[in-house]
């Protein structure tokens, strides 16, 4: 179908405001929030309902119109984000923005796919819960973008993942059909668990449109602090004390190399390094509950005496105030920003077992300074996941795509060979597809291709994303 | 092929002592533990691998012969019993029984699907860790039928369903291949999540061989109490304070009807009603927290003035010792034992919102009453994850299938128009696939029917479980 043609179409479906085919005006939807991710569309689809998404879609069924459905495009992985042949609609989630139903006696939360993170936040903290969710792009990202991603962050610990986090979902399936799998539930055995297959499938197998959402009791106090440890092994075994004496109060579990302690006060105003000496690796930690500040301090401070006894830790700080709290995280946060003023480096976003993750750290450190003299390891990540950051800094002259596919292999090899993951959080997307491939046994890259097959045979659902193009 | 050709074959692949082909040995894996499920097979076959499961799974796609996998028969909806007809094999997995890994600083154990569910949770408390799944079938139930039916319990409100307790799994797939999918990783976004697709499917798309389950922290405190409370209203106000004043230290809150007390005194020996008066409600609960239990005392008894002032609660006693507190728990887990000795009666194992408690128990009561004058009611179970066991028992006279028929109608009617589920823990298999069938959407039916056939396109996993038969 022509594409004046096309935006007609969609025009009757979604009225004029929901239809943007100016290329100009399309240009914020062409490209990440970061990372440089861009394309181009014929055309960006603003449904404000479920049923126009519906409608949308059965009219891209009938045209054989490919779709790259969008949040708040502030994935890393490109998957939010058209290829470059112009072929695909956007479809954008960003008008559908309610918040259908709070339930506060059930713990749950019904809302649209496109309400923003902090919104749903801010939401059930107006009737006294939470909703645990949390990372940097918490203000601009959407939530169906989160359910499509599985996103991560830095309370999977305690909470989970976000698949953890849902309890229902309605979703527009491949044929235009509408799935109204919205329960608000914690126990149904009533067949297949259909959610689950949507959850985490960045969008391949059809267009997350509302969800309920599981809310938590607030918790009355914290308590955040900050260790300096010798070694990876001893903030492994650090986190093992932790646990046992926080069980899921723990919160939060921030393994931080040095460097990029020392990166992050150059470069960002306002941070520091609130311990003194020169420990190699740090831990930054969070606990919460519902019971007294005090006696969390109690147990804490008995856990440190015990772990400086075991050369667990050998120094700590405890937050004494919220400012001092913000303080360390935004430190913490601020450790990508600052990464990116070093120049140029490979990015990793891996998991392995928590047991392996020391000898993952020695033996990639030992590689990647054997293949790439001067090359500088830069690591940060979720060590209660067992969820690294292992963005290693290019030595000068190193950094283009055969630099970046042979540090791939050797980490890569690594992760797989110690049973983990080469994408723990941030999805696939294009970014990992080529090398999800190359790593997958073929019989689970036989399964996923049958799934996408059955539900999406027509392959227009955000098609050369999690599986390569072509 | 004929019987003892067949017989002959699967013989070859697990020898003598892995297959049963008499008809008087064969006996108990045709029955279930309780609720007469059962049924005939051309044998049973039980593998002492997952590479001879895989053998035996081929054999049958050879010969076109269909396979009830088997594990603890524990279940009550006759999932893994086979039909009348005499035309599937049997395939129990008891043999597999393995721990084949202990993961302590990762937090998760490997094991065959084959394993007791008693042995996992002793081998984790031997390293200092729980396996929090539990229920009235521990000691029989195998790992691997737990993770088919996505078992619930009674710890559920902390620890979730099962699900939330698999970290990965291998399969041995409808075609014979086997899915490695053992991962030990708290974040894994590299493609579909498979495993999920598997969990609670019971044995309809493939044998579960083994697993990998997370483990977690012991609790060093616990507290059982028990409340008489005047109403379910009041029941999930009280629900709702308490969660608010533990969180995840929550470890089962109970509702029980006067009736189930009355009639578990009466016919239990040992088991009594430690609180006098007559409330017509009361409320079990568990707390346990790495924290000091003097503390919890201390929440809980905060908790309690207010409740008794909300009028939430009318009385309460705290158990004193583990004695006490297992007299509470043997006189909860003898009530279905009890309902049994008082008669026939109608069973439904249904969840609904926790908010929409009272009223389903008010409309239920009402209709039932309305259509079979007589009907006492009979009700506990988990209102922590709102799921009941509403089993009222037949008046005099009725209790006949089409009792049953109508009394379904009544209950499950009213669990769809709450947006509840009509199995919440207990599983479809045959009792309830007629009325899964009834109850789903067209959309969501054909959804799961798409599912099954791409995955079993020869329909020779447990045929007539989940889908009614033919």
């Amino acid at each position: 179908m022509p594409s004046d043609q096309l935006l007609s179409r969609l025009t009757e479906i979604v009225g004029a405001k929901g239809v943007i085919g100016d290329r100009e005006a399309m240009q914020p939807y062409m490209d990440s929030w970061r990372d440089n991710w861009r394309g181009q569309a014929r055309a960006v689809v603003r449904p404000a309902s479920t049923a126009e998404t519906a409608a949308v879609v059965k009219l891209c069924v009938e045209t054989r119109t490919p779709i790259v459905p969008q949040g708040g495009r502030t994935g890393v992985t490109g998957a939010s984000q058209p290829h470059d042949d112009g072929s695909e609609i956007v479809v954008s989630l960003e008008r559908m923005k309610t918040i259908r139903a709070i339930d506060v006696e059930n713990d749950t939360m019904t809302v649209d796919a496109g309400c923003i993170l902090a919104d749903v936040r801010q939401a059930a903290k107006d009737v006294g819960r939470l909703f645990p969710l949390s990372f940097g792009s918490v203000g601009s990202c959407l939530v169906g973008g989160n359910i499509s991603t599985n996103a991560g962050g830095i309370n999977v610990v305690r909470y989970g993942n976000t698949r953890a986090l849902v309890s229902g979902l309605e979703v527009v399936l491949p044929d235009g059909d509408i799935w109204d799998g919205l329960r608000g539930l914690r126990k149904d055995n009533a067949g297949y668990d259909l959610k689950q297959i949507f959850i985490g499938a960045e969008g391949t197998l059809g267009i997350i449109t509302g969800a309920v959402l599981r809310l938590f009791p607030r918790p009355v106090a914290e308590l955040t602090a900050f260790f300096a440890v010798p070694s990876p092994a001893a903030a492994v075994a650090w986190l093992t004390r932790i646990k046992g004496a926080f069980a899921e109060q723990l919160t939060s579990f921030e393994l931080i190399q040095r460097r990029c302690v020392e990166v992050t006060v150059q470069h960002i105003p306002g941070t520091s390094n609130p311990l003194s000496g020169d420990s190699p690796w740090y831990v930054l930690l969070e606990v919460s509950s519902q019971l007294t500040g005090s006696h969390l301090q109690d147990v804490l401070e008995a856990a440190f005496e015990q772990g400086l006894a075991a050369e667990e830790v050998s120094d700590g700080i405890l937050a004494s105030s919220s400012q001092q709290a913000e303080a360390l995280w935004h430190m913490r946060e601020s450790i990508p920003e600052a990464h990116k003023a070093e120049g140029r480096s490979f990015k990793h976003d891996i998991s392995v077992p928590i047991s392996k993750v020391p000898e993952f750290l020695a033996r990639a450190e030992a590689g990647l300074e054997g293949a790439f003299p001067g090359c500088r390891m830069f690591t940060f990540g979720h060590l209660g996941d067992g969820n690294l950051h292992f963005n290693p800094l290019a030595p000068p002259g190193a950094g283009d795509p055969g630099d970046l596919q042979r540090v791939n292999r050797i980490v890569h090899d690594l992760v797989t060979a110690l049973g983990g993951s080469i994408s723990a959080e941030h999805g696939v997307g294009r970014l990992r597809s080529e090398e999800l491939a190359h790593y997958k046994s073929p019989i689970e890259m036989k399964l996923m291709r049958t799934l996408k097959q059955t539900f999406d045979p027509l392959n227009l659902f955000n098609p050369g994303k999690i599986f390569p193009a072509g």
